[in-house]
Order: C-alpha cells, then structure tokens, then sequence
C-alpha cells in the first residue's frame, strides 16, 4: 500500500533541528515519530551572526510549510556564546536526560523555540566542552543499561563513556584538524597532499602508532624523509598520517575500559574508522549519526511538551 | 696587549659557512682557529634558486675581504637537492668525520669551494634526514669518548644518539613547527595566540606531557576549553601548549637511553629547554649551536686540505 505525496498531508507535530558550525538540519515529525519533511541549509553558526538565526530558521521552516504553532526543538552551535541566544553548559557527570531541562527558550513570530544546552567537564586536569554531540549521546543511550564507549568522528573526534543514560565522562580529540594542518600547511604537505591512498600503509600505520601512540609525534616526520629516502617505494604519506592519528587516538579513547564500543559515523570516514578498529581487532558496533541526534532530539520533544503526545519509540 | 684593527691584518685561511634554509653565516678564520671576520646574511635557501648562491657567496666574501685563493667550507642546506649543488647523504649509522670525504666540490670564479653532506636513516621504520646538525655533531663529538644524547631544539627538533665520533641513529620532530601551526592556525589560536606566558604552567605541562606522553593528542583541545570554562583562571594556553609538545618529545627522545644529556640552543629557547628539563629533574649540559657549528667546520676544514696547516684545538 503506498500513497503518492503522502508526506504533504501528514500534520507536523514537532520540529527538531541539528544546528551547527557549517550547516543546519531540520526535520518536521509527525507524534508518531515519522518524517513528515526535510531540510538542510548550509547556513551554520560560523556562516550567521546572531540576528541572523531567526530569518534562517523562518525561511527553512516557510520552505517545510510547517505550521506556524509548530514548536521547534534546536540542538548544537546555536546554543553557544557566540550563537543565537546562549544556552548554558550542563555538567558533566550527568544524566544525558536532563539536557531536556536545560532548555532555552527564544520567543521568534509567538513560536515556542527551545535550544538544548551542551556539556561541559569542568575538570582542571581534562576540562572539555560539547555541543550537539550530548543529543546524539541521548539518542543512542536513552534506552540502554550497560557501559558503553561512544566515538564519533571529525574534526574534533569526542570519545564519550556511558553508564546506561549516564555521561561519565568524555574527551575530545583533534584528529581530523590535525590531519589537515598536518596535510595541507606543514612541511609534510609536499609529500602527504600529493600521495595516493593505500589500505595497507593506513593498516600498517593504525597498528603501529596503536601499540605505541607516545611515538607519534616523532613519528610524523618519517613521512617527509620517507619519500626523500625511498621515492616512489615510501609508504602513502596521505594514508600514513592518517594512519598515526587514528591510531593513536583510538588509544587514547579506549585506554582503561573494556566496554563495548559504539562507532558513530557515515561515509568515508565510517570507512576509515572501521578499518582502523578491525585492524586492532576491537569489536564494535555502528549507528547513523543523524538517525541518533534526530532519535534523540524526538525522545527530549516529547519530554517538554507531554501536551504534544510525541510518541517515543525505542527505535 | 690589545691592538686596534687587528682583524684587518690577520691572514684568513678558510672561510666557514653554515648555509641554512633562512640565513647564511660565515666565519674568515686564519690558521690558529682564530675568528679574523663575520658575516650574516638572510639569503638562506629558501630566498635563493639555483643561480643566486654563487653571487650571494662572492658579494658575503667581498664584504669580508676574503682572498680570492681563500677556500670556503659550506654545510648546511646549500647541498640539498634543491640547494646549490647537491651532495648526497651519508648513511647512519656512521663516523660523523666521514662527512668531509663526502664533500663536493664547487668552483667558482677559480675558488675552491667544498659541500659537505647531510645524513640520512635509510630505516623503513623510521627515516629521517638532517642536513648543517651533522656538522654540529661533529663539532660536539669529535673530541669526546662516551655515549652522548644531543638535542637540537628547533621547528625540526633533532635528538641524536652518539658513541664517542659515531652516530647512532637520530630523530626528527616537528615540535616547533606544531607549535606555530597549533598556535596560529588551528582552534586553538582564540585562546593560545591571546594568552600570557605562564613559568608554572609550562612546568606543570611538561611534567604531565613526559609523564603520558601518549595522552598529548587528547590533552591539546584542552586548551580551547579551558579558558571557555574556567576564563582568566584558567592555564596559559601559550605556556601550556608548549610544554605539552616539549615535554612530549623530552619523553620521546630519552626513552631508552641513560647517555649523558646535551642541550644545543640558545637564547629563549635553550631556556625554555633548560626549564624543562630541569622541572623533570634531568642533567645535562649546555653548548652552543654557533660554537659546535664553527667548530665541526674548521676541523672538517683541516682534513680536506691539510696544506692549509689549520691547528685544530679541542676548544
């Protein structure tokens, strides 16, 4: 049984939106926690200034036709200092459930708009900060009990640990920021930005900064002599940075716990990091990111507005 | 007895250059080890192609009043390949002497001009080059009998392994080039290009860095959250960030070895090195990179032409 347009004649009960530094998200939810529409916009909080996340938001919501009584629930960057209107920090250790509390609310054209608060580790030895990250968090965890190690990938890569919905604690690495200062605007860009990409050489390189991670910084510098010693012979200087970081970050992120490890990602970089893990031999499991924040964003909705009747699912 | 202008009348018997990728220095010596005139110039490689050495070096010697028969001894990035006139690598491990009989010649203008070469670790596992230290190691080691650990702080730190005249094996690490990129081009910049230098901070970093050098990766976002979270109160983002990379790499370059140490800088950097290692309470010595250089020259100098009759000293 299909039905042709079917999402224009389902009445939209929330929307939730993921708002970051370089894009924003949204999706119009019927109660029963389907899709009704979607929407992206490459208008992140480093692309706006703070007057001009309200018209944003309007336009996207007028390109949805969502209702004009439609509440909106908004997670990320929006939420910081320098975004539309600040949200304070929740701390870590905490229940991710109480981010729902900590909702902001911003008056625009007599819509209730709420933003979700980040997290922040006020620990002097390992202080540390999320924003967007915390809803994802709560949306793979919301229904689990046991440990967990969550790693979700980028930039700044966030290696978080669970206690069912409970954040213990969480860090944050700059693997990706660092492969691209690294690749494009050190001495190693003449060979690493030039190079072919070879699985064995990031397998090889995984493993190796993996077993001893305090080595990579004096590793690095292989990748420029490599190539100059060996030609054409030398490792890929592109897969091998890659490698020494990903390979010590993972551990990092996994020293000291034995919990089953979430892998939060999509495409390439999914690719990457699963490579990385069987490589080591670690086990893991995967889940969508956007499916998690979306997930999450729905479970917090329908704990601000129970009027609303969002129906949760434990999907 | 002092006597006026006597640079003037002292015969120069070879002239040194330490020819780097930023700048270029020559010594007028005469035959007893003694300096008759200086020189510097900021036309190191990276200023230069291929034609522009031979002039730089006539119009430095003009400058000088060097002789036209006067040989010149150049080390450094001039014999790289990209350089004046390449002199390939000698391969490590070796006798650090060996790099006069490594020399290439160059004539110009009828001078007898001589490269000496840098050094390669032809290890798959670790290569790594060095062009202009070799000669500063061989003007540290050539009188000394023991084992020695050198480190040659820098935007390439080079931490070498001796055993009396013999190198062992070295290593390269960007920790100054990190630290630039880190501090000026990455997320960090908001907190650490802002931030007053911290003696105690730096300290407290380089403990910490030695201690788990392996946790520098996901110690650095710190940097940015601390401030975000704690303000004024938190750490010197400047004095942390370095001292998370030195004393990363003091861990690194000492690991495994009980050598004595040998910390070739000067001004504020051999005091920062010298802060660092003394916070981590270990020994070592001081010599200076200028000194070393001129030295390992000359008596590379003295073995290349030995009718030159140079006296070499163990100063």
């Amino acid at each position: 049984m299909t039905s042709g347009g079917s999402a224009d004649i389902v009445p939209t009960d929330i929307v939730l939106a993921d708002w970051g530094t370089s894009n924003l998200r949204l999706w119009a939810m019927d109660a029963a926690g389907h899709i009704c529409a979607e929407h992206r916009s490459d208008k992140g909080m480093g692309q706006l200034d703070r007057n001009g996340f309200a018209p944003e938001l309007g336009r996207c919501l007028a390109a949805m036709a969502v209702p004009a009584d439609t509440p909106v629930l908004i997670c990320g960057m929006a939420g910081a200092a320098q975004g539309w209107h600040e949200a304070p920090y929740l701390d870590a250790p905490c229940e991710l459930s109480a981010i729902g509390d900590g909702a902001v609310r911003v008056e625009h054209d007599g819509r209730d708009i709420r933003i979700l608060p980040g997290i922040a580790q006020r620990d002097r030895t390992a202080p540390d900060v999320m924003r967007g990250e915390e809803t994802i968090l709560y949306g793979l965890a919301r229904t689990s009990q046991g440990d967990a190690t969550i790693c979700l990938p980028g930039t700044h890569a966030k290696w978080a640990r669970l206690s069912g919905g409970y954040l213990t604690g969480f860090r944050t690495m700059m693997t990706g920021e660092m492969f691209a200062l690294l690749g494009e605007a050190s001495i190693l860009r003449h060979t690493v930005g030039t190079s072919d990409w070879s699985d064995a050489d990031f397998a090889a390189a995984v493993a190796e900064a993996h077993e001893a991670p305090a080595d990579c910084l004096g590793t690095l510098f292989g990748l420029r002599a490599g190539p100059l010693l060996f030609g054409n012979a030398a490792a890929s200087g592109s897969a091998r940075l890659s490698g020494l970081l990903i390979g010590a970050e993972i551990a990092t992120g996994m020293a000291g716990s034995d919990a089953p490890l979430c892998l939060v990602a999509t495409g390439g970089m999914a690719d990457r990091y699963a490579t990385a893990l069987t490589t080591l031999g670690i086990d893991f499991d995967m889940a969508d990111a956007e499916d998690a924040v979306r997930n999450g964003l729905f479970a917090l909705a329908a704990r601000i507005w129970p009027e609303r009747e969002l129906l949760e699912t434990d999907a």
